[in-house]
């Protein structure tokens, strides 16, 4: 099973930025976790992480996710969740089911953060849970694929 | 370590209504998978599970929880999601962690769905993953429980 | 064949109530007449009638009469109609043909009034006719109980 | 007691146009229906229906209506029933009770279908009932006629 | 000197009327006032009314002004004030000075009526001034018509 | 002369509930002090105090003073100050004089919470004065009772 | 006959301000021209013209008419048409028939210079005609005195 | 091969209006010009243009077209566009390919231009090219029409 | 203690003005009844009452208020409680508590009436209550005199 | 002649994206057509297609046309019409005649779709035609080219 | 070379006024920082600085600066910057080049800062900056002095 | 002392583009005026400038000025201005002071120019005042430099 992770602009700066919001664990210690929890949760799964600030980047890398068959998708595009018709478009236009996941609970910061153009385009949302929220994500996506979807 | 979940108006239909948007478990079921998913987890844990279509009897029970020192909240209010202010006021008043869940993706149906008064109360939302999403949050508080908050 | 007759918040004071809009008969005078009107638009007509003054309340009472095979729901939700997304879903759960009847023109009042967020659940809506919008919703269900739905 | 019937533009589609909404019943069927309708409802009920596509056409015929002195008026302005000021200003002018109706129920379809800019001119507004909204708007105007307005 | 004066939809139906808003002045003496008017103004001016309650004879009958050099247009596009983008299309096109006027302050009343579309393609507006508004506008355009424009 | 007194949602919880904002008095106190006013301010005042979390009790409440005669009511709504059109139905059914009350200044907090559906049933509002709140509103409507209204 | 004249803020610069929009007469030929007119409509009538770019004195001259008897006002707020509401409940307090007039058409400008906050105080508008809608102000009030009100 | 082609209220003024956005062809020359493409893009094309100021013509048009089982529909519904639900109900009702064209690009001028009511009943919408648009379109349909819809 | 009253733009027509929503008390009665409610809350209360139809003016003397070490403010700043954001600016800037107060019921009135732009500077908001306002606010700012703030 | 091609992000996937909406059509396949309508409508026609999921890479193709001479542009900006506000300004900023393209009509899907944000600064639009869009658009900018702009 | 430098409502109590925001300078410090500045940038530039909180003194002023032949503007309008069309429409009735400057980044404070209506007579913004903000315009309405406008 | 100097989204068209709004001083001239600004404010400010039309290396860049320790920022998004929440989030969450510079006006220009997403993370905004934008805020952050902060 290959499942992708994407952290889209900013996320890099997990650590160094507003650590009261996005806590202190640095990107590098929370791609680790992730790593780590994809590894306790299965020795068949397989684990992509991409990073990007370049909208246009996430977007090539979807569509590489999709012709390289991969089983599911967790996304966090970071600010570009409030602007990414084109994100959106992606991630409807492949087949993957996908998860969107936020470090901060977007639904209780400023009103713009309240509205993701990617949501309709997944099949369900994890926001405010920090790394964990990757996690949870993991358990979802690797239920579902023993499921009939 | 005590948690409660509740499950707010017309829960107690699921498996019965719009079972294109809420799957075929019935809630009588639902509420089994969620006690036989808190016992997977460990066995100190003590779940307390509430349904009512009544805003005022899930007041009660939130106000209830506090008193009796509940170490975290599980809540799907339904409906109530979208105007009930009193609810987040309630959750905001007692101080357990409290996280809210939905069954479907309420971020990808009708606009008014997306809005969530009650986020604002939370520290994270799930959303969209049917019954999992209790699951999830289960081992998010179960998580969070042992450490500082 | 059983319809059920819901009334919302505050009809019980119809007579008492702000006359020049809602007019003068009573919330008894106005009971008495529709089951008059039952009585005379057929024998084997059982009318059921429920008022209350919590959302709650007739939640239970509309999942009730799901379980209870109603043919047919008239609901006159009061002022909840204007925010009771419950309501809505309730309605939408529960596969009775509903009809929403208010006795004033909630679409020549105040602009709030003019928004029924339980109409989508409905299949149709009966405004301003007074207690009379009983007795049409009656005779339109029971017209409808004769035809393939 | 002279009642007369309009219809808005495209009625006379009816049977013709978007079946899953407006159903199959022509518009030449729907006529007679409701010309039957008239008389079964009492010999003295003078019926006067009037189809036109044109906004002066109805306006004018409205306004002929008061001068001929009749006793009531059922409107289904079709989609003029979100725009057309102007009906409202003359079912406003002239003092006949008028019932607005509609096949189709406005309030659940399209968010601009369910602002009706003629409503605050009429006593009533009967939507979603199909040609049987006619009949129950006659039944209406007939026994109001029997009353002080 | 030649000048049209235009009475829109349901102005034919002043004097009966919401007489509160509109007056108590019937359309007839209206026009009579109008043209006694005009006719104190000065010799030299040929007045020209005409009253519809169809915006396409509206629209024909601003065209034909146009091809017939008239020197000036007084408007009361009545409720389709609020929403005739065409009538505002067809005084641009045109290149008479237009005056728009109205009988009632339509600045003090519902808020759609505050709201002229055809406001933009006249030289000004009056309103709220009963028939002198008609007066009013008379006198501006012959004054007008002594200066370059 | 007969005063009720309504604390609406959570306002059991004062004392309890984010004391920045609502002080630092138990719920017990608050009635105990209003209580207190009301005796100092004469002694053939009656007042009763009612707290509930469900809407429909405040509702049934309210019409009860209304059998009951009561002189005047002040209301504290809580949460449904901002959707409970019921509430505001309810105010303005029955004819006791009613005062509306806050604890905070709801217009200098969220957008949402300067928006009372329920003034407009109310002959006037006194916000952000805590527990005085009701003390100044037991003042004012004492020396109502002894005019005429 | 006495009648203010009021020129609010930035109106004396007439003839120095954006000539395109309000023409090229100065403002002590406009105050010239509308004396002459006075003069012209009458020997009884007393003119009084007022000029200030202070809301503060507009108000207290409005006051002050009021207390003199004047028979009616013309008043042309200037920018203050659009927010200032202290000018809307002056003219409504007094009871002298007042008319809004304008030099430029305000309806065919910026988007927030349609909406006038005064427009609702007053009988009626007359804008976009330059030095003359104060004329025809004039003629109106004229008229109006020698009638019943 | 039938196509229609319907041109709205004031495009009879081509080459007469606003010449900077519409340009300085005729109505007649433009009339001529698409007869002269239609003759050019093929024998079988049996073409049927039709111009009316009146919304009402337009939908009989659109109806009449329907009947005599035309292939396609080109309309430029001029400032209709923007608020004729009537013209929207009727090119859905029936069920030829419909193209909606413009002179001048809708999207590039007024807020209001931009929204075309009329769309949602469209294949597509070609605007901002004058007189070609009408060619462009009817090449589209042409091609359609040897095609399965 | 010294507290000053501040009445905004037309509040010295009260009596005057509106009385149906304003009272029949004249401005005069009203300062002698504030006079007379301070003399009777106690000796050394310094009451210092302000009137002005100039927004600086108010601005000039909440400084003054602050420069001379007031104890409170209670403030009406009439229709100014709706754009004039420099008062609430001036109200903030200076530290003494205030209060702001309303005759009418500003919750309860035209749209643009319930939004205060001064609220959030102030403590509170007393609306509704004609000269009692006044008295309720006295009260108030003299028990929090005696209490640590 | 020299023209450009641009497609942006998303359409790669043309043929494997939503099919119901953007058709079968492979985007291999598109690109194919286009060019041979190009070869088709003249031996010297030039055309450069150019497709990137990169804003970025959009704008700097934009300026190389613009340094090279290109004689127009013909862009799908894919999901970026409805953001991009760089797009337009990069395409306003050169002053190559472009024209916006759409497969299918934005004008009749999402609310969100219809609004472009690069409409302004193109001379037309063409949605919904499928990959026929691009044809009609070589067929017009030829045209174009061989008049004076 | 004249320069004048205008402080609105509440600045002169700079220093007092919230310093977390405004800063600890007084005004007068600020005023002889601004003289300061004004000295070392050149020995033939005339400063003259103004405050109010008055907006009629404000344009007034501004007004005589028009007729003194000033060379340049300088405005902070305080809270007027968000509702003063007076100001604005005097800024852009007189001639002289005029840049708004604010002490705090209104861009980045309550919703309602973040708009000025005075802008769009200006030419340009300088906000956040503090005392510095006068500084930069300085520098910048010198260096303009000395080129073509 | 270290600043980055960023030029967004078509800067490189300086001179190119519109004139009329942007000047015709080219990019390469406007990059060399800053150099030689640098220079002369002093000897030891390094200035590093960039230019990219992509959002993705902007953010890069952001971040790479972060990690090398410089000591401020100035800005000019160009049209990412007014949607690139993510460039807002990269300079929130460095910690350099940044400053946002406008060659033009945004506040005088099309309504969606005057919303920067990116100025709250700014300690504030210079715009319209062309190179010298530029030039004014480097001497600002140089002073700043010089202080603490």
């Amino acid at each position: 099973m290959k499942i992708a992770v994407i952290h889209g602009p900013n996320l890099n700066l997990a650590g160094v930025r507003q650590i009261g919001i996005y806590g202190t664990m640095s990107f590098e210690e929370m791609m680790a976790y992730i790593d780590d929890c994809a590894k306790d949760l299965g020795s068949n799964l397989q684990l992509s992480q991409f990073q990007s600030n370049h909208e246009g980047e996430i977007l090539d890398f979807i569509h590489k996710c999709h012709f390289e068959d991969f089983d599911g998708l967790i996304i966090n595009p970071g600010a570009l969740t409030h602007y990414s018709h084109a994100i959106a478009d992606a991630v409807a236009a492949v087949k993957m089911p996908a998860l969107e996941v936020h470090l901060s609970n977007i639904h209780a910061r400023e009103e713009f953060r309240s509205k993701s153009v990617v949501a309709s385009s997944c099949i369900g949302q994890i926001s405010g849970l920090g790394a964990e929220s990757y996690l949870l994500a993991l358990i979802y996506l690797i239920n579902l694929g023993g499921r009939e979807q």
